[in-house]
């Protein structure tokens, strides 16, 4: 199995597949057509044939793919089963809904410790997770902590994120609502609400 | 200007030429070039320029864009400059989180009304929205209510759903990680965390 192969778009269906094979796999069924699959999820089966080639599982004719195997290929794929410690860096009304999300988990993401520079959040606990003063980010130890999620406002993003790559962490989780520059070994995954928002009205009919 | 001929993958790239004029608007430049916009929002100036092609715009040689005529143009393609109204329903975590939200403000739209099912947090205020009944939910009038923000779990979001469209809405944000089956005249943006997470690990170096 050669994961380098696999085209970013193909990776970027695979959450989407396992979210619908598990679906399948709930209601215990052991096989599943590509159409069926393609049915749930809004995509060709095409399209889901092409991508499920690249990890060589062509399924049998009739009886469709075993969603058992489908599933450990994926997450072995995704490297899902790989238990990851994360940190979070804001702990606002956004950063209190992360902390509360149990998606983290799901994906083998344990959030060990959160910072803000609010002195009324530092030394308190939500969720379990100390919530730390943020100057201290720069003392920390990776210590196999491979992300960092900011949940900061856009302008201080930038230098949360120099910090936490100065501690040596590789992935970034971004929720604030700007571009961060960062080095080519580091991977940036943003998550910005107002970009998707902002395409909304023109979908929307006139009143 | 013909909006209908600019395709769905340029209107998806607007709010974020949007977000690159306005920060040098803010730096007071009254003109400026694709380059100097391709390098902050890290997206080829060749991409730009066909873009921009589509509204008309093709800029001055060696003078580059009028910032303030462009901003405009996209906000008026884009529809920002109408005022909406917009519900939320799921006073969780992460409704809290939005209803703090300044985005959907700075975007036109205006949470007039906040929606739950906990009999305790009915009838509170959450930065001045009042949660109601999700019972009341069907009795909406729609009023100008252009937009139903979902941030409900997964397993309510097709019956919530269901309940938004009865009462004529045709614009949702989903937040709920899941798929939402919706007549065509409804337009349904899903912001989904769990799918972007799920393929991070895959970027991430080994411990």
């Amino acid at each position: 199995m050669k994961n380098t192969r696999i085209p970013d778009e193909t990776i970027r269906r695979l959450p989407l597949y396992l979210r619908g094979l598990q679906f399948f796999a709930d209601q215990e069924l052991t096989n599943v057509s590509s159409e069926k699959l393609a049915d749930f999820l809004h995509i060709s089966a095409a399209l889901i044939r092409k991508d499920f080639c690249y990890f060589g599982d062509f399924g049998t004719r009739g009886v469709g793919y075993d969603v058992q195997t489908l599933v450990k290929q994926i997450r072995e794929i995704l490297k899902l089963s790989t238990p990851r410690k994360a940190i979070l860096v804001g702990a606002g009304n956004l950063g209190r809904a992360l902390l509360a999300y149990p998606g983290f988990a799901a994906y083998g993401f344990e959030i060990v410790a959160a910072y803000d520079s609010d002195p009324e959040k530092i030394g308190t606990k939500i969720n379990q997770t100390l919530i730390l003063d943020i100057k201290t980010l720069s003392k920390l130890k990776r210590d196999g902590i491979g992300l960092a999620i900011i949940a900061v406002p856009a302008e201080v993003a930038q230098s949360v994120a120099d910090l936490i790559i100065k501690s040596g962490i590789r992935g970034i989780l971004n929720f604030a609502p700007t571009y961060l520059s960062v080095p080519k070994r580091v991977k940036v995954i943003s998550i910005d609400i107002a970009i998707e928002l902002g395409r909304l009205p023109y979908y929307l009919e006139s009143e």
